[in-house]
Order: C-alpha cells, then structure tokens, then sequence
C-alpha cells in the first residue's frame, strides 16, 4: 500500500497512538488502513462413498487437484460462500453441513474454513475455474497431485475419519518452512 | 474507496472479466482492490464456574459488558488471536481450547469466532479498551446491558450448553433488519 485509498495521499507505516502495530497511515487524512486476514470458505462435497473434487485450470497450481473452495465475499455467510465456491469451481448444488477443518495459514493471512456438504443429485462439471471435476473414492485420490497442503491435509483427515465413523471438528496451523523448496509443517489442535 | 492505494490513481466499480461482483479497479493500473470479510476472534474465558466479561472503554456501545475479542491480525492464528484479545482486554492469561461459536455478521462483513479458554490464574483486569473486568456466575451476567446481540446469544447458548453438560459447535447467523430500531433475527444453524 503506497497511497490512501480514500484521499489518494501518501500513506506511511507506524504505529498508532494506543496500538501496537504497524498500520498504513494516511499522511493528510489521518485514515488508518488495517490489514486482515482473509477467509477461504470450501466444502467437501459427498455423494455415497465419494467426495467432489476439481482439477484447477488456473494459476497458481495449475492442473492439480483440489477441493471447491475460495475467498468468502462480503455480505455472505460462510455457509453460503463455502456452497457459492461450489457451484462456481464444480457446478454442484450441495446442501451445507457442519464444519469440518480449521486451518490457520498465517504465512500467508487465510484461515480455511471447510465444511461438510451433501450433493444433491451427482450432477457437476467444470466451471470456468476448473478443468475437469470427478467424484473420487478414498483409493482414486491423486495423493501427489493436490493442489495446496491444507487441502491434503483435511482429505487425508476426513478419510481417516469417516473410517472411524465420526467427524469432529479438525482444527490446525499449516507453516511454510524457511528455505528454497516448499515445505511446511502441520500442527493439528483437536 | 475512491482512489488506488498501489498507484494513487482513480478506481472505478465494475464487474471485471469472469467475474460476477463489483469490484474496485484502478482506472491506470487495471489492479483489483477486492474487499472481503473480517474475522473477530474472541474468548469465553472460564475460571470455576464463572465466566470473564469486560464493561467497554471505547465506542461502540461504551459502558456496556462483552466478551474479550477483536479483529484477527495478519501473521497470526485464530487461536493467538483470541488469546491476544484476552490479555489486551482483560489482562487475562488463557489456554484457549475448542471453538465454540461461529457466527456470521452479514450485514457488517464479520464473521465472529468465539474459543472456549481456560484462565491460567485468577488474575485479570482492565486493559485499555475496558472500565473494568469481572467473573460472573450465569445469575450475575447483566443481560440488559451486554454490547452486542452476538455476545448476548452466544452467552445464552454457552449458560445453556453448560447446563446441559456438553459443548458442540455452535453455528448461527445475525440479521439486522430493517428499519430505525436496533432489530436483530438470529438463526441457529447447529
């Protein structure tokens, strides 16, 4: 952020009376500009003994399989986004159910929520964000080829989980480790 | 918003390519500047049979009692977050535990998310944001006086669950309706 977005001024970085982070400050208007976190809201939609997956056809990892999921809008619920990201990747109506994972990403300012989903009929196809779309079993997922690490991780778990026979709420923190390669480390909450 | 905060030039608000909301574009450098929801992290801080409430210091709603929360910060985790909150608020030292609450706020683009939280000693007191803290009994809460209807029914269902000897998640949605009145609808989704 280089200028205010309200008065088109210049903005410096210092931390405001009574505060004790840096913000981007307007220097003419005075206007604080804060920065939050964003949340990513997805389902894990199931038909029978299979759940929906989508192939990406958009950077970043593209051609890599993942869940539908994407950034939760303004004046939308999470339930609601989580079911809109749906239909838009995947072309899937589903019926929202309880959350499923909470993953904190703080390298990167997400918080994912996923949540269990129904499909109401095992109708879907390709949005225009996605290559393919197919309802895959615990044995058909393509382990080496999903898309993000925080999806790995909550398909892994709700596999594991479904053996079991009960779905607790998962909640975690994904890190980017230090280093040239992409490497993370995952701490499961509960 | 009216100007680009990454080149000081003007935005306009239009629907981009393959998009389907408004968004904010910058009119020189074609960025989209996207606007998403807010998380607030918060806390029901337990100590015994009691539960930790602060009286605010600031507006809104100056004078009236809440839990300890706040807007989640970039770099952190939901968990830290609602800790953080606590010491600010309160001055108050948790472990935080499992979520309780999710709520959303559609109609301010908030998404709140409470965390039971056990208090390390019994120690605690007003930070800067608050007149005083105070341990309630559920006989000694000030219903008629609580800041916001999401405190308030997350309380009630908290006094509830307590009672009853369990804790699920609970999920719901605040509506504002129309009109000039403070009017809220509450949805309980589980």
């Amino acid at each position: 952020m280089r200028y205010c977005s309200q008065c088109g001024a210049g903005v410096t970085l210092r931390v405001p009376e009574g505060d004790n982070m840096p913000r981007h400050i307007c220097v003419e208007c005075g206007i604080i500009h804060y920065q939050n976190p964003k949340v990513v809201v997805g389902c894990l939609p199931e038909w029978e003994d299979r759940l929906l997956l989508c192939k990406r056809a958009i950077e970043p990892r593209y051609g890599l399989w993942t869940l539908p999921a994407g950034f939760m809008e303004n004046g939308e619920t999470v339930q609601q986004g989580a079911a809109r990201e749906t239909l838009e990747e995947a072309e899937a109506r589903v019926e929202v159910g309880a959350l499923y994972a909470l993953f904190n990403l703080p390298h990167i300012n997400q918080v994912y929520m996923l949540f269990r989903a129904r499909l109401l009929a095992p109708e879907f196809g390709p949005g225009s964000e996605s290559l393919e779309t197919e309802l895959m079993r615990e044995s058909e997922i393509p382990w080496e080829e999903i898309a993000f690490p925080v999806i790995h991780e909550s398909l892994k778990l709700y596999f594991r989980d479904r053996a079991a026979g009960h779905f607790p709420l998962r909640a975690g923190t994904i890190r980017r480790l230090e280093g040239p390669e992409r490497r993370y480390a995952f701490d499961l909450e509960n």
